[in-house]
């Protein structure tokens, strides 16, 4: 069985890929397996080394991975090249965090009249199955968040290849293999399985001791129930997104409408609105000229509706008509027509009754659309934000000066987000060490969980407790010496960098 | 429906309780979750005082207490006033662990010219469901582990009334909203529910945020499954057990086993074995007489073997005889005669082979019943323990000087459990800042969480991530002034208590 690369300008194919048997899955399983061990015991410095030298590589193969990726996705040579130099910067991000030590939560108390010595660490899980995006076939790809704060903690990584881009899959894997190699991470660090059956193969692999995945609903939750119904059942941590509300104050509506309206089409149009942060539903006020700003706003923006893959391109046009059955009117649609794979951009209205539970408003519509819908006042729209999804991010806009809705409306957004912005559109997911990029059911698996940022590295450890040990039984996050220079918690104080115990 | 209350001992009825209706548990649910926003706003150091009055209350109360668990769970006057101490004990540590403020992980990174501020902490989910284990009925039940760190990290709790002690439920019930009142929690902070039918409603409730359940295999994965099951999906904490393996290393048996085989039994007939972190498994050295030196040990204990209720008392005693079917033998069988619920005390002896996928021997027999097995070498030895379970605890006895073995046999174990003890028996479980109460699968559903010591409250909390907001709209943990004198960490570096960003 092959699977077959389509450019998406084209509708044509670019070639073919073999899958792989399951045979072929528990071998690479076994791989990852016996490396874990030396993986493990490597230290975070050693792990940074091998991050910052994959980076490098990708740097280096900079043209040609593009040339490649916009063949294969037509997300455009301007959006790509910034992709894999963000990539890259996520690697090394990820390894300096481990480097930094923090990750491992070392934590000791000594010995008492009433309690035996204790020590903790966070022990890496071993293998983790990575399934990819296809809408950031870099940073949210096969080496994207998930391989590099999955390496940072200590754990090998097989990645799934992607179908929407299996060409670009097999190189960035052959060039990551080769760049661990080089770098001294032990072989079977990192592989690669494609096809559908050896991804699912993969996650019921007793081999596998997590799983991480960046996708749609309804792949991520049927990869969650699959890693549920194993004997040994691992932590899936699969970042799928909803709607993600905004919403416009009345005082915002008032004095700066035109400029939000602007913003808010860059946002939901970006990168055909393939993105998990795109904006979905806009709550604007009644009684202001909103929704025909937005509207008119789309009309003005040159777009390149080129989408992935024919089915998101089907996906899309569908989702407009299904919002149209559940009571939207369009505002404003613009088609553009390619020999490949199109989908339109549209701006829809509903009625703010129309939001309960069960319709099809509530839920994502992958593409250049967004739903706005008015309110009348602080209460109308609390209730209707109570019946919305857990979504990844949502965003508040506000008057510049003073905005008495400022408070009530950011308070009323934040149990349904992992992410709250004011004043900036959603779309844009900064890797440091204070981000959050995962939350409420169903738009994550795992709420508390982040798949960017340094907490990202959390997801793929656990706690170990040691009771009444030598010390040179130890690990070395925990001896007294404390020869890996950690912050650690002492007794219940928290040491910085650099002390002993 | 009525539940009935009995006493182990006789096994007479006490008297009974009622149950509580659909409808009820309805009402309990609203109630908390309209108080869950005052439960949440109040800082950490408001609601170490309401945890600190909980224990006085405790404390206070103590003779009574105690003569009503014993009625119910006969687990004796001495253990079980030692038993209301640590639960009080407990309460206050988590109050103290909010107050210190690190649970919030409070994360600030400033703008930079390529990224927007984003300032992160931690939020309680809101109500927390927790049903408590019948074997711990003040430490591990109703006011145990889990209220205090759900309490703690700032959620209402609703727990489940055990039916094993339902009259101490009742007045556990009482005790806690008085005193929680008295110090100022709001109404609805803490509430009950009471029956099988009630507990499953509060489960499939939509205004509950998470669950923590501590008890067997069966009722914590069923409970697991319909949590999965929920239109919101909420994070089941589930603390179950499977065998807790035992190492005793050569050099170990052939100086000290007379001390260890004492320690042994000590430890497995404690509370008539009825503990999750009882040894289940030990693995001795062949050609040493320490299978009958434990056996020896058991005939000369000093034993009460009533057991918490009629249907444990039966599953221990069926738990013997499965292991018999599985080719365990018997080399010492103890049995009391009591009028109420007894189980024998059991060593039995299986053989290395036996120990393969699916057999009985793999898994937790609740009760004061050891398997011991002879290794002939640690290759041997490597080969059972990969095909164990994961466990919450394992522990290896080594000699006294210098043991060849202790290192390999420490490594073994690691990666099977969630606390690995040196010369130490695993029954008691300090609460302590680094505690890990929670081991890999099946033996936890949450791997990667605990329910006793400081981390526990991570598991009632999700990171908010705030992009862009002006600081008089940041929740107090992440105001520039530092309110709450939190330790956080501020563009990459952590800062101790005292610091403003």
């Amino acid at each position: 069985m092959t699977i077959t690369s389509y450019n998406p300008r084209t509708g044509q194919a670019n070639g073919t890929v073999q899958e792989m048997s399951a045979h072929d899955v528990r071998d690479v399983v076994e791989r990852a397996s016996g490396a874990s061990s030396a993986v493990a015991a490597a230290s975070p410095r050693q792990r940074r080394g091998w991050l910052h030298a994959v980076a490098a590589a990708l740097v280096a193969n900079t043209p040609g991975m593009v040339k490649l990726a916009e063949l294969e996705t037509a997300l455009g040579y301007t959006r790509l090249t910034a992709e894999v130099s963000r990539a890259a910067g996520q690697l090394r991000f990820y390894g300096d965090v481990a480097a930094e030590g923090s990750y491992l939560a070392a934590t000791i108390d000594h010995p008492t009249s009433t309690t035996p010595g204790l020590a903790r660490v966070n022990q890496p899980l071993g293998p983790v199955a990575v399934f990819g995006a296809s809408n950031f076939p870099f940073a949210f790809g096969m080496l994207g968040n998930d391989l590099g704060s999955a390496l940072a903690a200590g754990c090998p990584v097989i990645a799934k290849s992607h179908p929407a881009h299996p060409l670009l899959s097999d190189r960035l894997a052959v060039l990551a293999r080769t760049a661990l190699l080089s770098a001294g991470a032990p072989k079977g660090s990192f592989d690669i399985v494609v096809g559908y059956d050896a991804g699912v193969a993969l996650v019921r692999d007793e081999g596998v001791a997590a799983l991480a995945f960046t996708g749609s609903q309804a792949a991520g939750q049927a990869l969650w129930r699959i890693a549920n119904e194993r004997r040994t059942v691992i932590p899936t941590y699969a970042e799928m997104s909803t709607v993600n509300p905004v919403v416009v104050t009345r005082a915002a509506a008032a004095t700066r409408m035109e400029e939000i309206a602007e913003g808010c089409v860059a946002s939901f149009t970006l990168g055909s609105g393939q993105f998990c942060t795109k904006p979905g539903l806009v709550f604007v006020p009644a009684g202001t000229a909103a929704v025909d700003a937005i509207g008119k706003a789309l009309r003005r923006a040159s777009l390149d509706l080129v989408m992935l893959t024919e089915a998101i391109a089907k996906s899309t046009a569908h989702g407009v008509e299904d919002l149209m059955f559940s009571g939207a009117r369009v505002v404003e649609l613009v088609e553009v027509s390619v020999e490949g794979w199109s989908a339109p951009a549209a701006v829809l209205e509903a009625g703010i009754a129309a939001l309960q539970d069960g319709s099809r408003l509530l839920e994502e519509c992958f593409g250049a659309v967004v739903v706005v819908v008015e309110y009348t006042d602080i209460a109308k729209l609390a209730a209707a934000v109570d019946r919305l999804q857990g979504s990844l991010v949502g965003s508040v806009f506000t008057a510049d000066e003073d905005d008495p809705d400022a408070t009530a409306c950011l308070s009323l957004l934040s149990s349904k987000v992992g992410r709250l912005c004011a004043n900036d559109w959603p779309t844009g997911v900064a890797y440091t060490w204070a981000q959050q990029h995962g939350g409420p059911w169903p738009s994550t698996s795992a709420p508390s969980a982040t798949s960017v940022g340094a907490a990202a590295l959390d997801r793929f450890v656990r706690p170990v407790t040691y009771q009444s040990l030598r010390e040179e039984w130890l690990p070395p996050a925990l001896q007294s010496t404390n020869p890996w220079n950690l912050p650690r918690r002492v007794n219940g104080v928290l040491q910085p960098r650099g002390a002993t115990s």
